[in-house]
């Protein structure tokens, strides 16, 4: 049976319910050429262009009109800690180390499974809502993450937070907890969802145990997900601490790869840029989060940039953003370059989108976050049918300067419908159920 | 005839044709309690507070279920460049000198009456969309701009900008249209919109003629808008060509009253702070245009507070921000202060909020940005129903760093409502007619 979305069948559940082979015909593309675009039942786009709607429309299991839309590539958000949607607003405007051990710290003692299941749930909807299909995930009780990202249909690196202050029981049971959360992870089999190690950063995990991290990483040949150079207090501590920069203590501890992502970067030096490049390490970039935590400085895009650095987008967590809208972070980014760098041409529009997909793509280790024959069907069809979006004179600068996320109506991952016409299934259940995941994550607080 | 807003109603031409006596009930305010409001045909808030409703629900014309919607008051955009929406994304990520002298300016050139009143018409549009209600203008062709205020239902102080660089002649003509729009927008007899005199700048505007503007705003008793301090070349070459700063020669003119509002002032002095203070004068600020056009400093909120200078928040024109979406305005204005001043609470999000609606209206001079007895009932009702609204530890927080423009439900200015449901009428044609008159200017620049 052939589906075609007309509204009235976007809540259809056989839509949503697995990878078919689909057609999605007369959108627009960045280039502003229309095109259609046909992907096979792996999920697999096999044609885009012109004239591709008359070749397969007979073999399409689904076909989507793409009258009124844009094609992105689905998002990706390179550093998140998922869970924290249920911290949304809990605490803000207070200095960090009050915020942390007076508001963050207390209530996240009380974390459960369950809370980290309904916290990346919502996290997931959210993402989805404003086009994004891809995260990488650093936080606790990630076994209960995996469930809840494994449910969405996203794509995702997931590792668990290790902090260790140099106590060598705790890193066992931090080093335990990653190994258990890998096997756990494979046995999921599903190929969109990936472990990683997670040493939080170079101020809270010590060299002797970054390396058993850096090891780790290799034998497993997985994603090493770690903080770098986010406080100027930090740089300083490393320096009077071990005599170098944060980033060269990484690389001294064999974490510096291309299996390496590490987020905020706000005080790398020009010589930590040119070892982060040689290493083919990737940045993460968080640039409402630092903005918002008053880190003093603008993470280095012009250095980084220079010696071929891949960097890539990311929200950070809700308690320091506090939304996953990777349009506003595309935003931001650009415009907190031209600001810092007082340089009004620094990271155009088509840099500040190619950060959210394909460098994306390529910090989290697989191929995508563009669309084209032979890659996964990763899309975002933005509306155009709301004023932002008038007129179009600049696809891509209307994406990254003007869109909001929350008009993005269908959003697809691997060839998976996740939302159609702003339709996403169960959204009201993971709403409600998130909300009481959080009452309840208070009342434990509080007795 | 009692209409209760059912989804099904809200298309009903009747809901949106003129302001009658309005219930609203079981909305929530920022300070978590549930209330109702009820307002009358003058479009006057008589009472909110719990127990409204039983009181007046048998008065009402309107009733409107303000369940799972949040109540803010409408949002003031206090400067901007309406019509710029035609503009928007037409170039970005350029030279500010090359950008103006290469693109903006020779497009600018072609411009027509009809183009400003849809490029106004499409403004309306996106900031009813996103829970704005008043605006202030300045630009071209402002009879065509009013025609489409006057349409939208929306607040706005109009004003044809002035550029003379000492030109006698252009300064009679620039008068005369200014003189022509005042008269123009009283004949129009719509007390939500009201004339101002727009001398641009104070390095397009001479002292002699700044002298005359400003004696001209004190005899109409109307306001001045201008821009002050965004560049650092403009203070120094303020400072050269006069030996003040462009505050003090603003005052040195008369133009530095209660009456003025002045944009930018990115490159303000503490001095100069002071002296706004004293002259009780406004400033506008809009950090995402500062910030894309790499001004290269922050406004100085700081100084500002102290010095109890008024400061509202404004999106600029879409050329340079490119949407006019005041939710994004707020949070970057709350991030960008913490950021650039090293002070992680600064500029806390309550301070946004209220830049954004009860400074914009004291601005603006009329009374109003507070949802309280005896003041006009401009509403904006956030939805609460999508994830970036849960969990809700804070209501001002999610509104200001989290809430998306786009998930306002409706909006109400002066009573009478101008979208429910997120339905606003005839907005297609409007959309449609401003990608006309777009596609006819470019079409005009090239020929």
């Amino acid at each position: 049976m052939k589906y075609s979305t007309h509204p009235r069948l976007s809540n259809d559940s056989e839509l949503f319910g697995r990878t078919r082979s689909t057609l999605i015909f007369n959108t627009l593309l960045t280039d502003k050429s229309r095109a259609d675009i046909w992907y096979d039942e792996t999920g697999t786009i096999r044609e885009i262009g012109p004239d591709v709607r008359q070749k397969y429309q007979g073999e399409a299991d689904i076909i989507i009109d793409g009258s009124g839309t844009l094609a992105i590539p689905g998002l990706v958000n390179t550093h998140t800690h998922a869970a924290m949607t249920l911290l949304r607003g809990y605490a803000d405007d207070m200095h960090l180390q009050q915020w942390l051990s007076e508001k963050i710290w207390p209530l996240e003692a009380h974390l459960k499974g369950e809370h980290v299941y309904w916290g990346t749930k919502l996290a997931c909807l959210e993402m989805i809502r404003s086009g994004t299909i891809a995260l990488n995930d650093m936080y606790f009780f990630m076994k209960d993450a995996a469930r809840a990202i494994n449910e969405s249909g996203i794509r995702a690196v997931l590792s668990h937070g290790i902090i260790t202050f140099g106590d060598e029981e705790k890193f066992d049971a931090e080093m335990k907890a990653t190994e258990e959360l890998v096997s756990h992870i494979r046995s999921l089999n599903n190929p969109l969802i990936c472990p990683a190690i997670g040493p939080h950063a170079p101020y809270t995990v010590p060299l002797k145990h970054l390396e058993i991290c850096g090891e780790y990483s290799r034998n497993e040949d997985i994603i090493l997900h770690t903080h770098l150079a986010e406080t100027k207090q930090e740089v300083d501590d490393c320096q009077n601490t071990y005599g170098v920069t944060p980033a060269a203590l990484l690389d001294k501890a064999g974490c510096l790869t291309h299996r390496t992502v590490a987020a905020h970067g706000c005080w790398l030096s020009e010589d930590d840029c040119s070892l982060l490049g040689e290493r083919g390490a990737h940045i993460a970039h968080n640039p409402v989060s630092n903005m918002k935590l008053a880190t003093g400085r603008a993470m280095p895009y012009h250095w980084l940039s220079e010696k071929k650095v891949n960097v890539g987008l990311g929200t950070d967590g809700c308690s320091s953003n506090n939304n996953l809208d990777m349009f506003e972070e595309m935003k931001t980014a650009a415009i907190c370059q031209k600001f810092c760098r007082n340089n009004d041409t620094l990271l155009p529009a088509q840099e500040a989108l190619s950060m959210a997909t394909l460098c994306g793509a390529k910090a989290l280790s697989y191929a995508g976050g563009e669309l084209k024959s032979g890659l996964p069907a990763d899309i975002c069809l933005i509306s155009l049918d709301y004023p932002g979006m008038i007129p179009m004179h600049n696809p891509v600068s209307n994406v990254v300067y003007s869109a909001l996320g929350g008009e993005v109506d269908t959003v697809i991952c691997n060839g998976k419908i996740l939302m159609h016409n702003k339709f996403i299934p169960h959204e009201k259940e993971i709403m409600d159920g998130a909300l009481s995941s959080a009452d309840d994550l208070l009342n434990l607080a509080s007795t």
